[in-house]
């Protein structure tokens, strides 16, 4: 199931030639109603991409009528000749489809520090226009023409009692989302308020997507936009929405996951026993974040000490010698000290899971990430991205 | 010059069979004053190890006489069993020496969460007691046992105005000093006042060891340990110690910066204009700490977008719009955008400097660093450290 699972969606996703790759390289999503009810959010990064400045604008109003995606460059920091480039492609899918350009919504995704091409994009713009469809075929197109180093694309669907649920993602790197992804769209069929949806989408998104932590860089990019085209009828209440629209969140963050760059692990770190969930959180971020803790899961090594020592930089007051880590089920720091021999957890395999107590409050957090390998390495100093 | 270059000073540097390679892997250094006057700083993380508490308990006395260092096991998360262990080694190098056990400082590093083999760490003292001698070489024996990932031996002296300097270093990763780095033993033979050392001490670390981030790992064994004789005679300006002890300091955290795990380049990051000096430092250190700022300069990329979106994370309010970031001195990121071509920056040598300016403020500062390379993972991964 993709994007245009949910009734009212129209996608496609063509090769403008703004990859030098030649690849697809540009998405449009547009909602045919009867609703345009929207809601957003965006990377706390203060370094914004210009088609971030202007997206907060556009879902400011609290209606999207189409989403324009590109990759093959990020639009940031390109000063105000940047902006005005992601507001004439809004003008530009405006005229196209006969809508307004603040009800066009634009994300870019791509290296740092360099323009668009505008006519190959603007000309992507109209091919993209002339083959929107509502097809399986059509979303997978919109979910591929927005990736970069992604080897995969990310998209699920849900139908159920009525009503669907849609959305594709990109991220692979630079991925530690601060309020949202790299790039990700979800759309609806539900009837919802623009209050409801706007809820809805901060609960999963800090749920799902806040909780990935690849390599602790928040991009200048992140953007989750959810778009509601009321096509189905059914009014669903706002609990029942939010807790499906968490899951499909929580099923593209794990295909993100799947395919961060130079992956061969994924890890979940729980930390248990803080003072408050947000110190819990700031502590599992340190073993996330930490080199020596991604090198020895890269190196299949349960190596609590490294574990120890990046939690004992936390910002939650603790007793060091009530610590316990727990390593795929293996208490391998009890107390402070050595638990269980440390052999006995096996990591030869893709996924390890990493506990923490700290023994000093009821704060609790889950963030996920990966190891830190050769491949990491190569494809990040290889080639500028 | 070596630690042994201050009048006053013993050392000695043995294989005590703790390191499984064989090597040098326990070190003694002994002050025979007239002085004692000692001050030390220590790890901030706040699971520290067991050599950590006990010289934290002798150095608020203000004086130390010896100080035994052992490579090949950290004695961290060894609970009570641990701290006895190390209690053990002082009260032995005590009854060696004819001292009190109070007056023996402790250090360890290696693994953390195993056990010392005791028998043979105090066959090492009484081994390296017998062979204490004021010689250059006994000083480069010392600096060698204390190695573990170091691939050369770290110390640097000065003599000069009738009184010396002299110090070794150890430490290759784990290592984003915080208070103090790895283990440093620095001594002279100046006579200085208690409140005068301390004082030298903290400032010199400050601006010198904390400066180094190589992968954000405060580990939980820093300690730099400040030891004087007295035995030139000459009452040194606290002023005037603090300089040459700053840049004796400097010099041993150079060698660190060179022999970093897996290191390829050098890299300074020096951030200007933030609020304060301690926003500008944790500005420097998001880049200093960015795997995708790291495999850039491996790579010999001066990718410039990277570096703003690691400081757009920054802690410090500032407006995106005038980021100016020079590489190698070329000015490659201009008021937000684009400078000069990104190409006349060189990255091809070993030394990077990054100069930021946030333009909002008048804090500055300046940190060390190292590239990420797939040396370091290999280092890191390959094996438990």
């Amino acid at each position: 199931m993709t994007i245009n699972t949910p009734k009212g969606f129209r996608a496609a996703g063509v090769a403008a030639g703004i990859k030098e790759s030649g690849g697809k390289d540009l998405t449009l999503v547009v909602n045919d109603g009867p609703l345009d009810v929207a809601a957003g959010v965006f990377t706390r990064n203060k370094v914004k991409a210009a088609p971030v400045l202007w997206s907060q604008q556009v879902l400011a109003t609290g209606h999207v009528k189409a989403v324009v995606l590109n990759s093959g460059g990020a639009n940031a920091c390109t000063g105000p000749a940047g902006f005005q480039d992601t507001h004439a492609t809004a003008e530009h899918v405006a005229a196209t489809l006969g809508i307004g350009a603040i009800d066009v919504a634009v994300c870019s995704t791509g290296l740092i520090g360099a323009r668009l091409p505008m006519d190959d994009l603007k000309a992507g713009v109209t091919a993209a226009a002339a083959q929107l469809a509502g097809t399986e075929e059509a979303g997978i197109d919109a979910a591929t023409a927005v990736m970069t180093t992604d080897t995969v694309p990310k998209y699920a669907g849900s139908v159920q009692d009525g009503w669907a649920l849609g959305g594709f993602a990109k991220g692979a790197g630079m991925c530690a989302p601060n309020m949202a992804t790299m790039l990700s769209v979800v759309t609806t069929d539900a009837v919802l308020a623009r209050s409801d949806a706007d809820a809805a989408l901060r609960h999963a998104v800090d749920l799902t997507f806040n909780a990935l932590d690849v390599d602790g860089g928040t991009s200048t990019n992140d953007t989750v936009l959810l778009l509601c085209s009321g096509a189905s009828g059914k009014e669903v209440p706002v609990e029942e929405f939010t807790a499906r629209l968490t899951e499909l969140c929580a099923d593209l963050v794990r295909q993100l996951q799947a395919d961060a760059e130079g992956v061969t692990k994924h890890i979940t770190i729980t930390v248990r026993g803080a003072a408050t969930a947000a110190e819990a959180d700031a502590t599992a971020r340190l073993v996330a974040r930490d080199n020596l803790c991604k090198t020895a899961f890269f190196g299949s090594d349960p190596n609590w000490g490294r574990v120890a020592m990046a939690v004992g930089n936390a910002p939650t007051e603790f007793d060091p010698a009530k610590l316990d880590i727990t390593i795929n089920g293996v208490a391998v720091c009890v107390a402070g000290g050595a638990g269980e021999d440390r052999s006995k957890a096996d990591l030869s395999g893709r996924d390890i899971t990493v506990e923490v107590d700290l023994h000093a409050g009821p704060g609790r957090a889950t963030v996920l990430t990966t190891d830190l390998s050769h491949g990491y390495v190569e494809e990040n100093s290889a080639y500028s991205s």
